[in-house]
């Protein structure tokens, strides 16, 4: 199952990371405490609204960009989630040399 | 301040018409009260990571693609605040006039 919340604290670490705040800095400026930002970015709490545009305007970050870049990292987990599924009828046609092979 | 959980429930709300279900079938496929999906879809409440999955799985939708339409939505919300901005500079030439208004 993708969560949302563990994608969401992915882009907004990277987000971070890559303007080069600390969590100190982000957490001044959103006006959120440090350790719960630091859950977020750990996927381990989930954000209320009002907290994700907070921390968005501190990352000076649009929200429809979180969530575009949330949407492109689930496209992929679920592509490889696919991937899983679409081995399965492939795993399915092995009975057969199992048979043989248990017979052998 | 454009929130998440607003334009998340529009999405669900949207996809869930478009595929002719009722709240009552949502529901029961995805094993959420009637009334906590109706608060989801008018944005009152949250939906946690877990309960945005079982409803995604519900309306046979990937999250990837409820975030995509969410993202799509809020851009569309962030450009509108964007035209309120820009139109700030444009308001703050008046009181000339209006000052020779007053004069008169």
């Amino acid at each position: 199952m993708v969560l949302f919340r563990r994608t969401l604290g992915e882009v907004l670490r990277s987000a971070r990371m890559q303007r080069g705040l600390t969590l100190r800095e982000v957490s001044a400026e959103a006006r959120v405490s440090l350790g719960y930002i630091s859950e977020i970015e750990r996927g381990q709490k989930e954000a209320s609204s009002e907290l994700l545009a907070s921390l968005c305007q501190a990352l000076d970050l649009p929200l429809s960009v979180v969530l575009r870049e949330a949407s492109a990292a689930v496209a992929r987990e679920e592509a490889l989630a696919g991937l899983v599924t679409i081995e399965r009828p492939v795993a399915l046609e092995r009975p057969a040399r199992a048979v043989v092979a248990s017979a052998a």
